[in-house]
């Protein structure tokens, strides 16, 4: 097995990774910017490297700090975390060529993955459902216009590069679609610094519903069941479940046998999650893929009992998994809460700050994944989500509940966030009865 | 179901009966001496009615209060957790009496369990297999001598009230029984207020194992599986594990059986355990049944699935069960670690005082039973632990390698306690090949 591993990243995915590092015996380097001198991720790891100042593009997105960090502690293997450089196939590649193991796919199968248009056309030919859409190049602003006429409104424009939901707009008519258009390429071009757009119909109403995959280095694809990322605010996931409400047996294994063949297609490798929308009708449709480990991979931890960052790291090392397809068993239900530093009343703005006081909820069912303690400076410049909370429970219900119970436990003095606004979407009604889409937020809660 | 129920009890086991109560949409009603105003249980509750004065017996262990808070705030049931007025039949009585359901079995059933003589004889009775030992009354030194030299040194003396590893004394030969006699005698009447004695076998290097059993009020018992308590100091417990290493399939059916029959001969309903001991050659002797819930229940919790507390709580209100012992499965390995503000180098010697800060564990598999917080003082006058950290994991390797990641990150701020010490025996050799007994830590940790 590997001996030492660097994260590449920060916050409760690094502290999470470290944790898996320590069970398998393995050392962990943290790397850290300036002002995540005090972070947790720093002092748990067994080695803590700093690689520049605050802002990402000088630590975090740093590759060549983090190279020199990885040669200078000798760290044989690089995890990425989610965000930062997860899912860039260039800093992949140089990992291959300086001869560290990239814990996650091949650059290639992330290069693929990661222009969505080429991601689209492959899952195609591979037999995987996507919606009706325009494969090639968009040519100019009347050419984009005359395709959205063509596949009929409400048709959605999205970077080609994109992710996380950025990037994206929608329009039902001809004005809607060209200030859309745009707005979109500026942004793109801002976000991402790759201006290309696609453009496909807009699914409305639809569910979330992504398969996490597991691909090991000997060919062998299996699917851990879905989970139900459909309550997002602004395309931004806010809670997830698993398994679905809305899927029954036969469903789940037509969409995981699917998601199995889309990971085959591109000879991925690691650990993924294939992302669809489901319509009204149940008709699915292939969204994109995330070539890294995902935010809310806890809830399939719950359900399946299968350490998906040990996987992702055992896999990276060349070593099969010991599971096969019919081993796996999805047990009860989990639910997770993003815990965001942010102000819901105030646009959801997100709010760092010191944390005065902490309670963590605590007990049967519940976990926390989080990077934060009494007395730690949330900085400004990253990501607003300071913490998971997960919950399983024998039953949906069951989980609805002792998710509420363990919210109503979760005290955090200081700062702003948004435990009240979690518990007020696990207290609606609609909610409840699994009567939610995408646009539940928006729609039921009534927010922007 | 029950609308509102009060605990009679504070510390960790009082949240842990807050949290249940919530998850069943029960409201709670803590009661709390002068110095836990702001004890997290106090908090946590629906309500909370202050009972009296700092030492136990002017509020804990104050029935009269207890009861009047009972009363005054409409509770329909009283939870007693452990310790306490938890094994206390004139309490149960008196409940009953008051047309307040106690949550637990009925008060026969506690008082001839907790004469450890009358529960001994009712065990032999019911073909449960019990130390050779003496049976009636003891009538002075001399007689009991006599009793000794007839079952064979060495022999155990113990309080027939007792309980919790106190007023226990171990004899090899004539000298130190008599020794062990009289300071036993004297010790039970300080500790139970009645100085009865029984004798029986010393069973040498037993492992402890006990398991747990629930039963309905309509006649339906299961059990759920061992304990393996072996990891104690002074007949304390300090590790728990389920399931034990020594049992295979059958021997757990067969005193799973004999478990389920030692509760069916007392009429016995709600949570409780029947503890034995298990000699070298697997010969097992029933030692005690606890009529309560235990410290230790969270690890069958994580094994089976099935939350204990919620369970008591059901069947207290008349539920039957709504599964039978065929459903119980036992899936991977948990252990826990009970937490103690204490200091190992001195004794064992506990440390009251303020919690400066604290750093909880957590991630996939870690469960965190505990009140304290961040500025908390844990009070002088109560026991020493102040929480219990719980893993589970696939194999039991795999749960000591979680256990110890999750002691390396809990870190207590301003008392001493004695994570490292739990350290220390998980890192034991012994300990990870199962080789070890309830001597395991006076031999091979050299620890008084």
């Amino acid at each position: 097995m590997f001996k030492k591993i660097l994260i590449a990243n920060r916050g409760e995915i690094a502290v999470r990774i470290i944790r898996a590092c320590r069970e398998l015996g393995i050392k962990s380097v943290a790397v850290y910017s300036e002002i995540d001198k005090d972070a947790l991720h720093t002092q748990l790891a067994d080695e803590a490297v700093c690689i520049g100042k605050a802002a990402a593009k000088d630590s975090y997105l740093n590759i060549q700090n983090i190279l020199s960090a990885c040669v200078l502690t000798g760290a044989e293997a690089i995890h990425p975390g989610f965000g930062f450089l997860s899912e860039n196939a260039k800093f992949a590649k140089m990992c291959a060529e300086c001869n560290i193991k990239f814990i996650g796919p091949d650059y290639e199968a992330i290069e693929l993955m990661g222009n969505k248009a080429v991601a689209r056309e492959t899952m195609r030919k591979a037999g995987v459902p996507i919606t009706p859409g325009f494969e090639g190049i968009i040519e100019n602003e009347n050419h984009a216009l005359e395709i959205a006429e063509e596949i009929g409104y409400p048709v959605m424009i999205k970077a080609a590069a994109g992710g996380g939901g950025r990037g994206i707009r929608i329009a039902f008519n001809k004005d809607e679609f060209l200030n859309g258009y745009n707005t979109a390429k500026a942004e793109a071009l801002t976000c991402f610094g790759d201006d290309r757009l696609y453009i496909e119909k807009y699914i409305q109403g639809p569910k979330h519903i992504e398969f996490q995959i597991l691909a090991d280095e000997h060919g062998k694809v299996v699917h851990l069941g879905e989970r139900d990322c459909s309550i997002q605010r602004k395309n931004q996931k806010v809670i997830e479940e698993a398994p679905s409400l809305i899927l029954d047996e036969e469903l789940r294994a037509k969409m995981g046998e699917i998601s199995v063949k889309a990971a085959e297609a591109v000879n991925y490798k690691n650990a993924g999650t294939i992302e669809f929308l489901v319509d009204k009708d149940k008709n699915f449709y292939f969204m994109e893929m995330n070539t890294r480990i995902q935010v809310e991979h806890p809830i399939t931890e719950m359900v399946t009992g299968i350490d998906l960052v040990k996987e992702q790291i055992k896999i990276a090392y060349g070593i099969p998994l010991d599971f096969s397809q019919e081993d796996i068993v999805i047990k009860g239900h989990a639910i997770e809460c993003r815990i965001n530093a942010e102000d819901p009343s105030q646009g959801f703005r997100p709010c760092p700050g010191t944390i005065e006081q902490i309670i963590f909820p605590g007990g049967f069912g519940v976990r926390v994944d989080s990077a934060i303690y009494g007395g730690y400076k949330i900085p400004h410049c990253y990501d607003s989500m300071i913490g998971k909370l997960i919950v399983h429970g024998k039953t949906r219900e069951e989980a609805i509940m002792r998710m509420k119970r363990a919210l109503g436990e979760f005290a955090i003095g200081g700062v702003n966030n948004n435990i009240d606004f979690q518990f007020d979407i696990l207290e609606n009604e609609d909610f409840v009865k699994g009567n939610f889409d995408t646009s539940f937020l928006k729609e039921k809660l009534v927010i922007e």
